[in-house]
């Protein structure tokens, strides 16, 4: 089974891919566009991408692209974030001045520098990727900022661990394939909807749920492309595949423009 | 009169900013955190903040400090974005390798890089900050896409213009103060918002607006940190200071757990 995922080996998309799958073959690919290519194409069985943090929202790449692209949503996780000081083997806390990772991890870390002022946070593309950059390089005067499994698949030290500022840390990460598969005791679906530009068109798009006394747990807009200041809404819907949530898509369906079934799929347990 | 605008001289919130006041002067800050440190602190009059665009969406981090910081939205204008490829003097367009600029408007010149296979494109931490790089480091391999003022501002050559993809590229920008002034004529309203989560709560805040026929032009939500998986909801209505807005704003006060007016004020107009 081979699983794409964003980003180097030992990234956190590394860590939910083998939370989905743990005898996984992953395919790390450059861009979230080259992951959703592979499922596509069939290079891979499937991949695992990240679709929000609690901390910093949604992944607003990833939710265009299941717009946009011929794939649904199998499964989903909660993964807790914890973040790691990594260096080369070697190297002390002491000779530390410059301290890589993605802009999100570094702006999760604020305390560490606030703390430690003869550090300077420096933007990365990746969170593994430095990793594998500082070591690489051999860079003795850097860290990096990186997920636990990082250390172990580039050969880097872990020297502080759980330095993130906030514990209430996750990200919720979903399996997608190319193939709608039923799955037995679904009871979330995700949807896609977009609508006339018209006063209170999103109130009755929400009547259809409202009315059926079934719960959202998020909603997201996005632009849509070519048409400034018009938006396309994302639904994750507390209701499986039966007879009101059915009711409910056939209901939004008269009022929409479009409307996409992303995935019906079983709800990740939340701590 | 200063206005901070967040990034380098020569950007896009510069034009905004000069857009909004045309004789200011102008105070750039490395992160948007300095910008609303800025205007609270009194240090500038006022700053040029990007909240949307019309291709990559909203600004996360601005909305958060909307919600987070005592400041207030005093007016708005629509900027249409115009990327520009921008060397040193002398560099013709065969002799780059690399093109640098924020990663945002790199994605947003797809097509250049599919035409041009010999360029490699460089994320960067800014747009006029790429071009004031390459001409510091003397850099005759490689050029930055940023806007026409930066090519002015830092000693640059626009090599090629309005190299974006697609021309429905608008970003809004809001102007920001600490005083809530009264503003004649304020036709919308920005607020935030948080409900208790239970089933149907958007559905009911919702209809404070629709039954009082008042359109929404934006409706955003951001994680709450500390509470995964509940957010904030920030929605623009196309109604100023009177009698029904007045109410919608009361009647959800009384669902809502809090609700933060963050500006009344004229609405851009959309071409």
């Amino acid at each position: 089974m081979k699983l794409a995922i964003q980003g180097e080996l030992g990234s956190f998309s590394h860590e939910a891919a083998l939370k989905f799958e743990p005898r996984a073959s992953i395919v790390p690919c450059a861009r979230s566009a080259d992951v959703f290519d592979a499922v596509e194409s069939g290079a891979v069985n499937a991949a695992a991408i990240a679709i929000e943090n609690s901390l910093a929202g949604s992944v607003a790449e990833n939710y265009d692209l299941l717009l946009a692209r011929d794939v649904f949503i199998q499964r989903e996780l909660l993964l807790r974030i914890r973040h790691n000081l990594i260096a080369m083997r070697g190297v002390k806390f002491s000779d530390i001045r410059t301290v890589l990772s993605h802009p999100v991890a570094l702006e999760q870390c604020r305390k560490l520098f606030r703390s430690h002022s003869s550090l300077q946070p420096v933007p990365f593309y990746d969170t593994a990727g430095s990793v594998r950059h500082i070591v690489t390089e051999q860079r003795r005067d850097a860290a990096a900022i990186a997920p636990k499994r990082a250390a172990g698949e580039h050969g880097g030290r872990i020297l502080l661990s759980g330095i993130e500022d906030n514990q209430q840390n996750y990200t919720r990460f979903l399996l997608i394939s190319k193939a709608s598969k039923k799955v037995s005791g679904a009871n979330k679906a995700s949807l896609a909807f977009a609508l006339k530009n018209v006063p209170g068109a999103l109130f009755k798009a929400l009547s259809v749920f409202a009315l059926r006394d079934i719960s959202l747990s998020k909603i997201e807009s996005r632009p849509i492309a070519g048409r400034p200041w018009e938006y396309v809404f994302f639904a994750d819907m507390l209701r499986g595949d039966d007879e009101p949530a059915r009711n409910a898509i056939r209901n939004l369906e008269e009022i929409a423009e479009f409307v996409k079934v992303l995935g019906v799929y079983r709800a990740a347990e939340r701590k």
